[in-house]
């Protein structure tokens, strides 16, 4: 096989600190592999000349790029060109384009252009700049050599080091790919859920053995959602149908567990759900506290089918704006399937939604009981005909509870939808 | 200074790749810094016996303790162990309380004693056993030799490399800090909000000439607050009374932007604000659709000050369970002064809440304009007796628009709370 290989780098004391975490590296990395690039070394090195400089002669030896993050800005703490200059003899230059980029960035911010500002234009003599759109200091370009890696150099702002990737960084590591004849990585994902991971395994694997050996199968769990990611390596012309064939033999196995046959979140199947079929929701939450709402309207469009709902944290919440009945709490309490039935019912039809679904459980880490201890959650969903509820035994964390609960609601939309609405 | 060096080294082609961001190397650097260590270098390599030796040779030289994550699972792709073997020589012994602590491990779950669950009680001959409360792989230790450093070996989970840390590994490392004589850092943090970093830097700049050259200062920012974070490394009978007087400085130049001598969430301020009080709580969520309430909820306790709330996602719910007048609506919009006060006022009123504060914006990308663009939002806080609206600008990116709202609501409530209720 045909590798590209590339190292990142990522320069920083408060990386290194365990401050900041870095979320650079990870990104970059799955860019590069996504690309068909071969990741095989990371390394995080403190605001230091000699580090640096130590570093990337490690490096270009054992790979055909390094990308460095971070260490550009301009303050004394930034030192990546220093190094730069070190590790190659080199001397700064002018950069007219940057200049003049730099003046406009200057007037937009009515900003007095200062000497601080108009150094992010010195760049070494052997570097090319790559654009920043948004920030003041450019991304760099040095070419490789035979015997040393090319390097990219990079801000560590994520969104700035972002779009210098995406508009430069990416194209430059495709056009040396093909250059290289280099084989390609694709890759289809497809989302399962409510179903576990090791069930699902058994399920597909009589098929999972049918797979040609050029294609890798990974089981990528979250809460209540397992994806099925397919990887093929190889030229080109042939790697998209391998994995065609791949999803065409997987598909019928998985059953009715399979939610996507794209790389997409559960809370936008929900949304195409109900937008494709034209119905509406409202919720009804108590121990997510407005989690679910919050997940559902974190993706833009979600007012076609979202309306809103009620939390109904305190139990007077839930008598008084939520339907439910003093008796019931009183007898079967607030985390039981009659609380979350009442709750689910009144609110769909005093909000006026197609679907309302309504979540009651113990998040912890107090509040639990032998018979309901913590990590104990009643979800209800109801339509215009019926309601259904389900009772889930989830776990001890507070966090991971109130998560799996919001994707158990999801999912039992999901299937009610599919079930009734066709 | 008299430093002690650690590098840590993430095994695992999962990291390799970024499909897993790595938050056990922030971690485990930001626990080592907070014990006195110096973190000089991080880095991943793959799941490979050659490239971990070989990693392992060069970081040895140049620190006290080298400590690994990943790569210790009963799988084939596991090779940390065997990596060990080569590097040393060494052979694999049992560790009897290991084996048995997994026949324990195996009952509890009602699963066979395999073969492959009992070599995970093979150990290098040469290390010692670093005892797994929750999962299978133990941790393992080697102590170093004068030059070459110490290997400290935890499994990738990040739960179970968490609980080893704490429960051996934190203690080994203080111990060694601790022969050594070696210096400590201590820390506080002031946590600061509704004031730019720029303006709070400007305000506190005369006072921060005072401090002495050992106290260390940054401006750590998120959402509408700045973190103060006071660092110090020096003998351990010095340096806590060296950051008590540093603080002591610093508060009465931060005035009422101080929000706790601690560190800790925002939303943590809010509910201890809030219970001291015995005052309690609701909300009216239109563009973060019930996120507030999430963020609120997240912390045990909340029940005892949050009610709950509407999530008044569309007009039609504003209008009929928020509130807010039809005319107002037509007149002024969603997003408007009007429209937040009604909601609050209402809310209040009607839920029985001593304050209540409401939330409508555009969180974008769509429905901006020129009056309203993207950022645009309204928050208003009522009380008994008054309620009191302000507009925010923030910026065009959706999940930070939210985000920053509802730390804004936070903010204002805090404030009004403190103004009021002493």
């Amino acid at each position: 096989m045909n590798l590209y290989r590339v190292a990142i780098l990522s320069i920083g004391n408060e990386v290194l600190s365990g401050d900041t975490l870095n979320t650079n590296a990870a990104w970059i990395a799955a860019r590069c592999t996504a690309s068909g690039a071969q990741v095989v070394e990371q390394r995080t090195v403190p605001d230091s000349v000699d580090a640096i400089v130590t570093t990337l002669r490690e490096l270009r030896a054992r790979c055909e790029l390094v990308i460095t993050t971070g260490g550009l800005g301009p303050t004394h703490d930034d030192c990546t060109v220093a190094a730069l200059l070190e590790l190659f003899g080199d001397h700064l230059v002018l950069d007219e384009p940057t200049l003049k980029r730099l003046e406009a960035y200057a007037a937009e911010r009515g900003r007095q252009m200062t000497d601080r500002l108009r150094s992010q234009a010195m760049i070494p003599s052997t570097a090319r700049v790559l654009p920043n759109p948004i920030g003041s200091a450019p991304g760099l370009f040095i070419e490789g050599r035979d015997d040393a890696a090319a390097i990219m150099v990079l801000p560590g702002v994520p969104r700035e080091m972002e779009l210098i990737m995406e508009q430069s960084g990416i194209p430059l590591l495709t056009r040396a790919l093909v250059q290289r004849g280099s084989d390609i990585l694709a890759e289809r994902v497809l989302l399962t859920g409510g179903i576990p991971e090791s069930v699902l395994a058994d399920r597909i694997e009589p098929f999972r053995q049918q797979l040609p050996p050029e294609v890798e199968l990974a089981f990528l769990p979250s809460a209540l959602t397992v994806r099925l990611r397919l990887r093929a390596m190889g030229p080109a012309s042939t790697v998209q149908s391998l994995l065609d064939d791949a999803v065409a033999l997987l598909t019928p196995a998985i059953g009715p567990a399979l939610l996507s046959d794209r790389d997409e979140r559960l809370v936008e199947v929900l949304q195409r759900e109900f937008c494709q079929r034209g119905k509406t929701l409202t919720v009804a939450e108590s121990c997510t506290g407005g989690m679910l709402g919050a997940e559902i309207t974190s993706v833009p469009g979600s007012s076609a089918y979202f309306l809103g709902g009620l939390i109904c944290y305190a139990d007077s919440v839930k008598i008084h704006f939520g339907g439910v009945q003093a008796e019931t709490l009183a007898r079967h309490g607030a985390v039981s399937q009659q609380t979350v039935e009442e709750l689910a019912s009144y609110i769909r039809a005093v909000y006026g939604s197609d679907y309302a679904v309504a979540i009651s459980g113990i998040a912890g880490p107090g509040g639990g009981s032998s018979d309901k201890p913590v990590g104990t959650v009643w979800i209800a969903v109801a339509d215009q005909h019926q309601c259904h509820a389900q009772r889930y035994s989830f776990g001890s964390d507070r966090h991971q509870n109130r998560v799996r609960a919001c994707a158990a609601a999801m999912l039992m939309l999901i299937e009610r939808l599919r079930a009734i609405d066709g």
